[in-house]
């Protein structure tokens, strides 16, 4: 790959002075950062490793559930319910039902357009990821820059069915899931594995009936599960009733996650899941940099490799061998 | 790595054998190879390369939807409708809450239960997913496993939110998108990017109120998009209102399924969708590789980078960067 020494010089000289905007907790700056990020600048990069260390105070909340759960309204309550003590609020939403990501309808828009005008809230949608697995390395990068920004929680809140959801535990610090009575199925879904991510269950729509009843099956579950020796053994998942819709115990969720929080830094969970997260990011890192390589030193591999596998003269996995071997010498 | 003579030998004496059974349509050559897929064991990976060629012909019909939209009983009623015209069907599901995985109430399970006594039926569950992007590596090969084996039509179950819904349009040579009246936001979920992916709508429950109204809907919205140039313009995809639960429209579903295949090959797009296919497939493999080399060459590479980015004194890409220049050298 040619390198164009204006071109970095630029960008060397472009990125001290935002990551120091950006550490000072600067809006522009992070909208700027982002926008790098979104063209994969180099600079965005550059940036992302100068930043990084700063990001490390912040913490992750992941909201999750099925779309007609009431997450995203729930997420507007916690955005209201931080800033009402005075701490800003970084949000990412990975979910193509979300009223962040252009999936809702009118009216959730304009509910969401306050904290639109309140420079203590960014949100950030990530509505479209390009490549397979592209959830943690383009969502991993947002968190990064807000958590550098200074805002000290961040809200991921993602769609939870799928691939998704185990990964939104590996990046936050606490995951909340989101169920309602009358979606039919949703005790059914936890019983197939979102159950273990969760750290706080919050039964929403508390009003409708049913929601007792489906509080009721997910302490039933909870007392079945083996959650694994060790000190996470200790922690058991509360299951807080809410309405989201009118604010109806927004702050015993709240309380709910803080004890979360606290049980984490006291157990020295905490800084396991961090590792955890480090090691995910350097993995996804690890692998952007191969797929570069790749396309950069055997530009036509894939192509030709596929064409042959499609003609059936050949299969992928002799294709990979052979790619993997011109790679690595 | 060391390489075990004895482990290499027998496996290519067993790999022969096997590939002879499996490609002759042996039910327990089947059920035996996916398990040696399952235990990573070697011989599983040689056999795919003697299989993959035979597993050209089969085509890849999936099937999505949010769960509650009884796609799990269209899936029931597809493979009846296939059975009936005499052809055998192999079916992946990829759905947490999916009957086949597990997540079904005793009912479905039940149901289901006569097509596991039917020769003519293979049904695979992919319920755990063990890494990032894991849907499209594993699922390939137990499609390319019963491709191999003779099975035409391969039904690939996924649920149709998040980024499985993505991947599936790239597996798959026809997506059928199964929607429910009543779920609320099932429209809301189609208009953020689940519309594109699909060539046939099926709005089920179809004696739900509203269930005309949804196929009105899906049918302006289709109305709006520019679906691109080319050939693939030419579909339009048809909005069939069908009742999984009692069979209605069963057999419109399938008419449907039929005339896009037709179109895909008399279009040409068949092959440009089995070239991606095959593209995807290599690009997986090539990064299962890389991630093995890293593992044998550099065993404790990840962890120490993680422990370096986790105390804040180097960021994932540097530790990136790194790790890539070790192992392409």
């Amino acid at each position: 790959m040619e390198i164009n020494p204006r071109r970095v010089l630029s960008t060397s000289t472009m990125v001290a002075p935002l990551a120091a905007r950006l550490l000072a907790g600067e809006r522009g700056a992070v909208a700027r950062a982002i926008r790098l990020l979104d063209d994969g600048d180099p600079a965005g990069l550059a940036l992302l490793k100068a930043i990084y260390p700063a990001a490390a105070a912040a913490r992750v909340l992941g909201v999750t559930g099925a779309p007609g759960s009431g997450k995203s309204t729930l997420v507007d309550r916690l955005i209201g319910a931080y800033r009402a003590r005075g701490e800003k609020v970084g949000v990412a939403a990975v979910d193509p039902s979300s009223p962040f990501t252009g999936g809702a309808i009118l009216g959730d828009r304009i509910r969401m357009q306050r904290h639109a005008e309140d420079d203590g809230v960014f949100i950030r949608s990530l509505a479209t990821r390009g490549h397979l697995g592209g959830l943690s390395a383009s969502t991993l990068d947002v968190l990064t820059v807000l958590g550098a920004a200074g805002f000290p929680t961040l809200l991921l809140e993602t769609v939870g069915v799928g691939q998704d959801e185990v990964e939104v535990n590996r990046v936050a610090d606490t995951v909340v899931l989101v169920v309602a009575p009358g979606a039919g199925d949703s005790v059914q879904t936890l019983k197939a594995g979102v159950m273990e991510i969760a750290h706080v269950f919050v039964v929403n729509k508390m009003d409708q009936p049913g929601a007792d009843q489906v509080a009721r099956e997910i302490e039933q579950l909870l007392g079945f599960k083996d959650r694994g020796p060790g000190p996470a053994a200790a922690w058991t998942p509360p299951v807080v009733l809410a309405a989201a819709g009118d604010g109806r115990n927004i702050d015993q969720v709240v309380d709910a996650v803080d004890r979360h929080a606290a049980h984490l830094h006291a157990t020295g969970e905490e800084s396991r899941r961090r590792r955890d997260r480090a090691r995910l990011a350097v993995h996804e890192a690890v692998r952007a940099r191969l797929d570069a390589d790749l396309a950069a030193r055997l530009p036509d591999a894939l192509d030709h490799a596929a064409a042959r596998v499609a003609a059936g003269t050949s299969d992928p996995r002799s294709e990979a061998d052979a790619i993997v071997m011109a790679l690595l010498r």
